[in-house]
């Protein structure tokens, strides 16, 4: 814990942050909680770079939907015979973790992750963890990847966890309470970044019988956001305490992110995910969040404070998700790789205009050459 | 119980149905449900009737939004001085409850009520009960109503609870289990239609420690509709089964209503509504439910399936919400009125284009010449 703790406030205060970009970040997180607006067309003005655009045939590779071009965009697929060509032009990967480090049930492994993880260091690249799921924190992530069978150091994930931490942690003049609904990983996070809160776990009001009972809950008087995350907890309670704080027009709500709303498990079993509470909160609170998650390029500031040598330019972010990697990607100005091991298939392209990524492959081992 | 029972079957079954339209209205829940869509456009194409759209200034009142006629409709206000001429063009009245025969916050009376409902009967007016108040049966309304001081009968009471019960009763093969998101209200009406359902209260399974744990809820197979009103035991257990019920397509989506996302009970507290979970349970299942509520008209159907006599040339809706009330109105082809003890001011009439009500009134107490 003691060097987690370093660790963490050596990232945030160290010279890893020049002083220009930490001071934009500062005022960009005060600008997204005093505008309670979703962040992204600023932010994303001010870290995009010049984007390097590849073209597709450069790779020497036929897009099975090159076809229809009428309908699907041309992408171009990695595969062993050309991923040492596509990788040259990249120094950090960004790996997304459902779907494309394990299946999207969270638990089934994908084989060959490992030895994908070893080769891409021992080429010295910089492979780094981004990930919308915010049920866990870092130390979480770190042993997830262990029973996966590959190390990494806690400095190279970027959960929303973590990301939310670092939001509230960085908003000026910030000394209330968080009202949170979320995960134990959450309030792990929170509490590595000495923020003042409460509400994981279960309720511990009763469920109530009467409107008079509504009125008599005990509320805060110094809430000065709302937090909003996965929580296996999640309740009318909660619900009712999330939009009662956000009756306070100077309290914030944030969400860690809002994209994923179920993910299927079975044929017959569907798991909400964040998204759907977000909803709920959102309907009920008549609020709209900030959103730190994909595809909002929050959590790529996050990285750029932590990270500032990381070239737009020269990183390439591998995911399942259009709507969410390709959507950070094309937010924040770098190319993209859909891996097909997920949520997404190519078919499903041409419903995403304007977020085709620069490739596709078939899974995360086509990268070995 | 035994004499609810033998009131409301013969509330189905008897003369009060014509046969003709029976038919109309069992082929309409099927479709609804086969579809599950909203059944909005052809319902009213089927009840609406030639609507008796009266002038304003008939009434020779001013409307007080009448100096801006750019921004504003012009709706004429009823008050002691005009009342009895406003009413003498309707034989049914549909009150609406919560805003209008009490407040918002659900418990607090408003002054006068029952003079005006003895008022209405004995002007021989049908004054009927029409509320989307999902949270209780119809017996429990007539306890509410007593405690403010009027008497009711249980046919006179049109709540979401009961419509739903009746939905779900006239769906032609309707054999297997429904799985209920709502309140003990709920249950009884569902008994008292003999329909076989299952999940109000509190969620028998614990919180889940794994997704494992998630593949191991049992599940029942023969859940043929999801129903989801207002739960106060609402959880992310709750939500999972909804949204797991609802992977199988033929399984039907229905809402007792969706409009109300929340209320305001007092500065600092918002309660959560029914909108909220159903937004969640739409969001999560990606499913679209039928709504049964209004502003869709299937409430207006009930109300003339069980009194076709009602003519909706001669009625007229006393509501405190524009989107709910007036919305009904409009798509059930009948007169309204905004009521401004409740949700709406004469201000957000400008909001909500095509939904102006014919009259306001101050108070329901308005209505007494």
């Amino acid at each position: 814990m003691a060097k987690l703790l370093t660790k963490k406030h050596g990232l945030i205060t160290n010279s890893l942050i020049s002083a220009m970009f930490f001071r934009r970040y500062q005022r960009m997180l005060t600008v997204g909680i005093q505008q309670n607006s979703n962040p992204q067309a600023s932010v994303t003005s001010r870290i995009a770079v010049g984007r390097s655009l590849k073209n597709a045939s450069e790779y020497g590779t036929v897009s099975p939907t090159q076809n229809d071009m009428t309908k699907k965009p041309k992408v171009a697929e990695i595969s062993h015979q050309n991923a040492a060509k596509v990788l040259a032009n990249y120094d950090t990967i960004l790996l997304d973790c459902d779907g494309v480090l394990w299946q999207t049930d969270h638990v089934t492994p994908i084989q060959g992750i490992p030895s994908v993880i070893s080769m891409l260091r021992d080429q010295g690249k910089e492979v780094l963890f981004v990930t919308n799921n915010s049920m866990h924190a870092r130390h979480e992530y770190l042993q997830k990847f262990q029973s996966h069978g590959f190390d990494a150091a806690q400095e190279d994930i970027f959960c929303v966890a973590y990301a939310s931490a670092l939001y509230l942690q960085k908003t000026v003049g910030f000394h209330g309470s968080v009202y949170v609904i979320g995960n134990e990983g959450m309030s792990h996070e929170l509490d590595l970044a000495r923020i003042n809160h409460f509400g994981t776990g279960a309720d511990p009001d009763p469920v109530y019988n009467s409107i008079r009972d509504l009125h008599e809950i005990h509320l805060l008087d110094n809430v000065e956001a709302v937090l909003v995350g996965y929580d296996k907890h999640f309740s009318l309670n909660k619900l009712f305490k999330a939009c009662s704080y956000l009756t306070n027009h100077t309290c914030s709500y944030i969400a860690t992110n809002s994209i994923e709303k179920s993910v299927l498990l079975a044929s017959n079993r569907r798991q909400p995910l964040t998204g759907a509470i977000v909803d709920a909160v959102t309907s009920a609170s008549k609020r709209t969040p900030t959103v730190l998650g994909k595809p909002h390029p929050l959590l790529f500031s996050c990285i750029r404070a932590a990270r500032p040598h990381v070239n737009p330019a020269r990183t390439l972010i591998i995911g399942d998700s259009v709507p969410s990697d390709m959507g950070l990607a094309k937010a924040a100005g770098i190319d993209s790789a859909l891996v097909l091991t997920g949520a997404s298939t190519l078919s499903t392209l041409g419903n995403f205009p304007g977020l085709e990524p620069e490739f596709f492959l078939q899974s995360l081992t086509s990268l070995i050459h």
